[in-house]
């Protein structure tokens, strides 16, 4: 069986490869019905995040610094450390691949110190994490999934020379999340640091951990 | 300073608790300017899934069986075992607050055995693993998130005769998905199995552990 074949019943695609292919075979449909077309590099990621939320919104939202996909593959190939915000994030990213490119995963989350810091200094443990991530030696790729207030905390970062590899700025929510967004961009443009950016209150630990997958990947899946 | 004071800046909300209020603030303003009405027990799940999306879509497709919060609720509360479909569903779930109940959570997707058994029988791993967990004595809480083929295989596990305690069916996805969760629906309405199931396209792990946890946490949240 083939996914050409018309008429299949639903229940016959129960090949992993064969039900990717024809979800992605169905975004590109559903960009081209709605008009959307994208920058062929940026094409990979976003219909990875469309294929992991079913949400076309995606394809008007995603903001990236030029040549971010290029340059995201790039580091990850080199095996640059990514920092989550989230262990869903985490849990989410191919870890298997990531350890094949001789990377590392980090969230410092659930660590009791991050919490008791918290606790004492009254503010998230997300912006603790962050502040963390920042006093590690070399590159450092930073996944924002969940929590606006990190977004903010690494603004703040920037502001005092801290400068990240690469952002993946993609929290979800009604408080401080436009806003935080909205903040990272402006900062991120101004100084020159690669990102993949949700504007709006959308995104997710599950459209982080697509980015980072999607980046990892061979864009071999979209060109049939 | 309280959520309830005006013109607070975004980012002076940075006490998780303030946020989280001030978040279902505003989910709730939302569902009344779009005039939807939804039942007082679903309220809680509904809210938290929008508040985990920041989808208001969720407050039409999420279905549930009679009563299925109070059952969900109640079966958590027992410490019944929870089977994910994805690590990445396992690990957004409180896993504490499932351990002070005397739980346990399960996903068998990465466990060699599984991947080996989907591969010689060239079906899903999520398959496998629903397979695995039916065989499991006592009642099961099934929480797919992603994989419409482990519900498939689920309902095909209850034409066998099986019985699980709830089914969480929100996958995602183009394929299989919206047909996969019309089949089970009907099943499980037939069958009295309870149920809480997001019809169309959208879902996601993400969705799947917000539905468990706002089931676990105490509804206070909602009521100001």
């Amino acid at each position: 069986m083939t996914t050409q074949e018309k008429n299949v019943q639903p229940n016959e695609f129960r090949r992993p490869e064969d039900i990717e292919k024809e979800s992605f075979r169905i975004i590109r449909q559903g960009l081209t019905a709605r008009k959307l077309k994208l920058p062929e590099e940026e094409l990979p990621v976003t219909m990875r995040v469309i294929h992991t939320t079913a949400d076309f919104e995606y394809a008007k939202t995603l903001y990236y610094s030029d040549g971010a996909v290029k340059k995201l593959r790039e580091l990850l190939e080199k095996g640059t450390r990514v920092v989550t915000d989230t262990n869903m994030a985490k849990a989410g990213i191919n870890a298997k691949k990531i350890e094949e490119l001789g990377g590392e995963m980090l969230c410092f989350m659930s660590e009791p110190d991050v919490e008791q810091e918290a606790k004492e200094r009254d503010i998230t443990r997300a912006m603790v994490s962050m502040e963390k991530a920042a006093m590690l030696q070399g590159d450092t790729i930073f996944v924002v999934g969940n929590a606006p207030t990190a977004l903010l905390r690494l603004r703040d970062l920037i502001l005092e020379g801290y400068k990240p590899a690469f952002i993946v700025g993609v929290p979800v929510g009604f408080v401080n999340v436009v806003y935080a967004k909205e903040e990272i961009l402006q900062e991120a443009e101004e100084r020159k640091i690669p990102y993949i950016i949700n504007i709006g209150r959308k995104g997710g630990s599950n459209v982080a951990a697509a980015i980072i997958n999607a980046a990892m990947y061979s864009s071999s899946e979209q060109k049939e």
